[in-house]
Parts: C-alpha cells; structure tokens; sequence
C-alpha cells in the first residue's frame, strides 16, 4: 500500500488517537496542571511504543519531563534524524472566549478544534502516522533512516531546563539532521518550508542621575536629566534609514541570497491585510528591505518599554533621579546575542552624558538566530518531499520570532529543517485553537517520503 | 525715633506677634485645615486693624480667602503700592522629622522655628512692623504712600482662584508697583534682591501606535514603534550644544544685561557645594552660561516622567501600543507660554513618524516668566533702601521657579519688585521650616526706608 493510501485509510484512527492527547491539559505555564503535563508525556511514551518504537523514555529534567522515542534503521549506516516537538500547551485564558472546550477536542468539518491541535501535539502526531506510512509503503520491519524523537514539556514556559536536557543526553541524540515541526506554511494552498528564525537578545537600561527627585526650578537646565539621557540613548539606536545605529550590529550580519530573496518576493503577500493584522497605520522599517524581509531577515532593535519621574496624573515638574527602559534585540544569522550584548553595553556606556550612571541587565544569554542551507541536501529533499506530498511547489518562509530550534541544531551539531503544516490562521495561543485535519495527513505523507529520501541523500 | 531704633525696640513684641499667627496651622492643601485657614485670615485683619490699617477686609474665593488691607497716604497723589505675600502653609509631613512641634513656634537663638516663620508670614508680617517703624520716624498719621497689602490664601495649593480674585477686585488694587515679599536672598551676609522668576507650562504627550501591543517577532522591524518614536522626539528636543530645539523656542527670549550677568557672576557661587545639594554628579546645561544662568535666565525643556509598554519585572517581546511622557518648559521674558505650546505642539506633529498618532496635552495656560527692570526707578528705590537697612551692597539674583508674582504685575500693569529675606537654608516646605529673626528686622528696616524712596520716586 503507498503512503498516501494509508494515510487516508487511517484518517480517522488518527484524529480518534489525536484528541485522546489533546483531552490532556498539558499547561506546562500552570503548576496546577503539571501532573497534566506528566500525563501528556506517559500517554505519548505508551503511543511511541504502540506505533512500534522500540525504544521509548520519559527523560526528567527539573521541571517538567520530555520524551524521547528512538527507531534504528535496518542498515547500521543508515542516516539518522532527530524530529523536535513539544506536548506541553499554552494556557487557555480567556477561557469564556472558547466556543467549545478547550480540552474537549471538536471536530467541526475538516477542522479539528482544541488547545495544543496545531501548536504542537498534532504536528507531534503526524510524525508516527507518516512513519507507519513509510513502513507500510516499503513493507520494512524498520524505518530506512534511524528516526529519534525528542518531545518537549517545557516549550511553552520558556524551555528553562531544555539546554541542560540536550548536553546531557548529547550522545543520544547524535544525527544527521533536526527535523522541526513546530512552525507554520504560507497558506493551505501554498505550501512552504521556514528556514530560518531570528534570535533575540533582551535586555533592561537603567540611567540614574542626582540622588533624589530635583524641583525643575531650582535645578532644571542645570543638572543632566536621565530620563532625557535615557530617550537620546534609544533614539540614537536606529539612524534616519531605519538601521540600527548600535556600532558593530551589522558586522556579522549574513545577507540572504538573491535566490531567497527571490523566493520571498513570489508570495502571495497581501501588505493591506498584514496591516490590518497588525492593526497598524503604517509597515515602516529598515530602508531597502521589504516587510516580509524587514520582520524576518532584518535585525532589529525595539523598545519593549520605558518608564521613569513622574508617571501619575497631572503635572509634576521635577527632574527625575532615574529612567528605565527594556528593549530587545531580533538578531539573524550570524549574529552572537552574546556579541551583541557586548555591543550595546558599550553602546550605551559609550553616549552616556557626564553626571549619569547606567546598569544595563541583559535577561540570559539569548537565543540565536538560525537559518538552514536552501542547497543542502536535508533541505533539498525536505522541500521535494512536501512537494510530493502537496502536488505543488513549495516556497521558503521565515519566522521573525526565536525559539530553542537553533540551540538544537547548535548542541547537536546538526542542520535543520522545519517540515511543518500549522498555519497563521490556527490561533495558536489564543481561543478557538485548531487545526486543518488535511494538512496532517499532508505532513504525514511528507515524512513519509523524506525518510526515504535521506536515506540516500544525507548519506556519508 | 529712627525706622531702626524702633524695629529694634520692637523685636520682642514683634517676635511674639509671629508666633501666635504661625501657631494657626494654616495649611490650605489639607481639607481637615481649612478652618484654620480662615482663623489666619481673620487673625491677619485684625492684627491689620490694630497696626492702623484703616481699610481691612477679608476677600471670599470659591476656595480660601485672602486678605486685603489700605493705608492711603495723606496725599492723594502720592505713589500706591500693592505688597502680595500669603497666610497659608505647606503641610508639614513627615511630622516626626520636625524637632519641635511646627506649629508651637520656638525661639533658637535668633531663629523662630515654626512651620510658615519663612514662607511666608514672617515676611507679610515684617510689613506692617516696617510701616509702623516708618510713622514713627516720619511722625505722621499715614504713610507717604498708599500701601495695599494682598495676603493670599492659597498659594501654597497652586492659587487656583488668585488670577480671577485679581480681575474681580482690579480697581481696588490699582497701584504703582508690586512689592513681593515672599522669596529669599543669597546669604545673611549677601543681601540680594530678586529680579525675576522663569514661567512654566507643562505637557503630556501620547504617542500611540499599534491597536494593540503587538508580538516583536512577528511584526517587530515592520511597524512604526511608539516608544522609539517617542524616545526620538524627546532626544530631539535639545541640540548638542544643549539648546531647546524646537523651533522658535527663543524667539523671544531677551538675553539679560550684560549688567545683571556681571552682577550674578559676583555672587558667591560655591559650585561644589551647589552639586552637594543637588546629589548630583555633574552640573551641564546649554554650552555659554553658567549654572546660576542656566536655572535662573535660561528656558529649559524637562522631561519629567515618561512611560509605556512593559515596565514590569522580566522581557516581554513586543511593540508596545503607546508610549507617553510628561515635559515641562521653564520660560523667561519674554517668552509666551501658549505661543510655546503651540510651537511644542508643531514639533511633535511636524517629527511625528509615518503610521503614529499623538496628542498634547497642556496642564492650564501655563505661568508667565517676568523680570523686573534693573534700571527702573522701583528696583533702584528698593536696592538702595535694602542696602540702608543692610548697611551693605545689595546683588541681584532670580527664582528658577514659576509663581503667580507674574501674573499679578501682568493684571495689575505694574511693575515687579521682590523685597525678600527668605534664605535657602530655611527649610521652607521641609521640616524644621525657620527664619532668621535678624533678618525680618532688616525687611521690615527696609520697607520702612523704602516708602519714603517711592513717595518721590515713584511720583508720577
């Protein structure tokens, strides 16, 4: 039987087995959920075996535990790959704006609706589903790549113990290749592969000047004032052309390729609805870049908040002792969050006016940006084997936002790939979260193939 | 008898005159108090009728009464001459940081200590000490000029009925001069007199974006961000040279006298010692002037609170929906506080980022700035009769700080003249608020001699 026979043949088992996981509030966010969470972890371990895995572990971290699922190839020199996923789910606040139970899985036509249906547990699924397609389709007692799964439980908490989990399990999860699938496509009826995500780096400006709270009066003009100190400091990180002015910023900045370039520019972008999305008034931004490129190839720098002096009702006129700002950083390949951090240190120790002090406290190390090769081979073959699946042309996305993806790739020394079928339109975080039931099946059949086709192309 | 002879043989009734006028807790900003502001307001007409004030009366407001009294001179064309002070207090928090009780006035030394011994009653009541000193020395039934004392009874709540008090009672207060007896002088060793204050009007502007915040990731880099763009129009408000640079902002600035800039610079100026009581580390301003300059002739811009986004603990990766900061302008003659909030409210359109919106906000009409004239017959009269009493050269200095004094001089279209003996280190609106009792003998000395001055100076 091919793939995609199976496949369709085992739709509705795989919807049926789907929203027995998604009934489990798996809110890694919400400690009174956490044995929910653990739940979530031994239903998947049980289902990892009845699919065949031969070997299946719940691996504890501090907090909340991950799974890990290995299948060897026949062939001991076989490519291996590691698939990256989450069971944990975001909270389902406000749980009134819900039209149906968040953890009582609905599906209405070719929707399935519920928490963690598209962001991440179906994604998850359609994993064990295409490999049972493969098997079926090659008539294999084991898969012709070795497939490790690695499932985590914190992703929606930030991933605080994922780091530590992949050094200490490093030789496990040795691979050829990290298949993501926590992402989105364009649209249903374009299907695309994200290759890359930015990083981020955060970080708070604290200016201090005189020691307390100064009558304008009496001192103002004649003592610097920090919040203005504060407001030039942020002012000066972006130049007329909307670049960030931080010295040093671009230096490692990787520029795309004209063929991404390209590829993005054929999209079907509707910049109207983006803003309407956006509920701006305007998509303003780096000079010589498009939107898309702008909020997914371009570093930025922007103000998350700022505060300082008088923040009450009417007016106060004093100059404030101190001022306050966040602001954090998207970086792109191959931009160092802890380079960068190094940069705005100086930065902003550099422009400091005489008379003031400024801490500047960055929020961890950061996460780096990460972008796979369009001409490897891993990407390639992914690419082919979504357009087989889909019947049609596959085209490159980006994501804008950060995630732990290209720490896997860092500590497993591996490149990825993101082979995933969420959509912007799936509500992910927010009520009435679900997902396109087709669109599983596609990526199931997707994986399906792609297994067949490493096992030749990531060959030695 | 001499003005002198008789101040000094006064001293003591003098001393406890004040101090059962400072045992009524006047404070006008506390409600629990205002019963005690119309005792003070009584006890002052009486203590007016009994010096020989044959015209005494107490003037109603929506809020707190002031109290208005008449000396007219013998001639009916002699010069008139309104003196404006106040009976109100400030609150005396935090209590447990006065050593005595601020309202059981207590004699240390020279000092009376007392909660309004300062600011302003011993000021108002040295007047009436200085007029009777005057008779004495002249031997007449009246005084050489008409003297109309203004005492008001809200000035310490922001005079919020004094302006349309002034337009209701303009007939009665038309004068000559205005002599304002409720600021300080350099030192006790350094008689000076103030020959200005800076106007003040104050501002909150509201930068708003996005409909919402929005996800940095997804869209940061693409929309215009509220907070950088607020951030850039408060950075743009000065040049490097630290100038206002919004434009038009010294239009009509009149640079002082090359006269009164000699005559700050002679002061005494401990700069080290300035930047102690400041508790700031460095004293920078607009390139040219000196500290004394640029708090006292200098327009400044200040921002005195800014806010939005997040200002809670942690990152928080967004595009913030608005961004807003509180600013306020120190004016000097002759600048106008509409024509510069008009000219503010141009530049934050004319700079304001594509895709944003703002609004302004002016907290009132703002506080006109006023000087008086070095050269005017008024100043002269007092500086030469503040040197008499003092027995020593009289400087000039000026108030950084707004008050109502302008708006008087403005309504009642006369001359400003300030004959004050505060001192900075009275403590005044802090605990343990004193006055120098020597010094209020020297006010009173000078009035005394000064009303003699005006008769012929001031004479049509």
């Amino acid at each position: 039987m091919d793939a995609r026979s199976y496949i369709e043949a085992g739709r509705d088992g795989f919807v049926e087995t789907l929203s027995r996981w998604l009934a489990i509030p798996s809110i890694s966010a919400d400690p009174a959920h956490h044995g929910d969470v653990r739940r979530s972890a031994e239903w998947l371990a049980g289902h990892l075996r009845t699919t065949g895995f031969p070997v299946v572990e719940v691996w504890e971290t501090p907090g909340l535990p991950a799974v890990f699922a290995e299948w060897p190839a026949a062939d001991p020199d076989a490519p291996t790959v590691v698939v990256y996923g989450h069971h944990d789910v975001q909270p389902v606040d406000p749980v009134e704006a819900w039209d149906t139970d968040p953890f009582t899985p609905t599906v209405v036509g070719d929707r399935l609706v519920g928490r963690g249906s598209s962001d991440d547990k179906g994604q998850v699924l359609f994993h064990t589903l295409g490999l049972r397609a493969n098997l079926a389709a090659s008539g294999a007692d084991a898969p012709p790549v070795t497939v490790k799964l690695l499932v985590e439980g914190e992703e929606e908490s930030g991933s605080p113990h994922f780091a530590d989990l992949l050094a200490r399990h490093r030789d496990r999860l040795d691979c050829d290749v990290v298949v993501v699938s926590d992402t989105t496509m364009w649209a249903a009826d374009v299907p695309s592969m994200c290759v890359g995500m930015r990083g981020l780096t955060d970080c708070q400006i604290d200016v201090y000047g005189p020691g307390t709270d100064l009558h304008s009066g009496s001192f103002g003009g004649a003592v610097p004032n920090p919040a203005r100190a504060l407001a030039a400091l942020l002012a000066g990180m972006h130049d007329a052309d909307g670049r960030v002015a931080v010295p040093g910023f671009y230096d490692d900045v990787v520029e795309i390729s004209p063929g991404e370039r390209e590829a993005i520019a054929r999209l079907p972008f509707d910049e109207a609805e983006w803003l309407r999305t956006a509920n701006s008034a305007a998509a303003v931004g780096e000079a010589g870049y498009s939107t898309l490129e702008r909020v997914w190839v371009r570093p930025t720098a922007e103000v998350n908040g700022m505060w300082g002096g008088h923040t009450g009702a009417g007016g106060k006129t004093i100059v404030p002792r101190s001022a306050h700002a966040k602001v954090s950083f998207r970086l792109v390949p191959d931009q160092e969050p802890l380079r960068i951090q190094e940069r705005v240190r100086r930065y902003v120790l550099d422009n400091l006016p005489d008379g003031l002090r400024a801490e500047i406290g960055f929020g961890g190390p950061g996460v780096r940006p990460c972008a796979s090769d369009l001409e490897s081979a891993g990407v390639r073959a992914a690419r082919e084997a979504m357009a087989r699946a889909f019947g049609s042309e596959v085209l490159y996305t980006r994501e804008g936002g950060s995630g732990p993806e290209a720490d896997i790739a860092d500590v497993l020394g591996a490149p990825l790939v993101f082979v995933a079928v969420g959509l912007n339109s799936d509500r992910i975080h927010a009520p009435n979260e679900k997902v396109e039931i087709p669109l599983l099946l596609k990526g199931a059949e997707s994986v399906a193939y792609l297994w067949d086709a490493y096992a030749t192309a990531l060959r030695g």
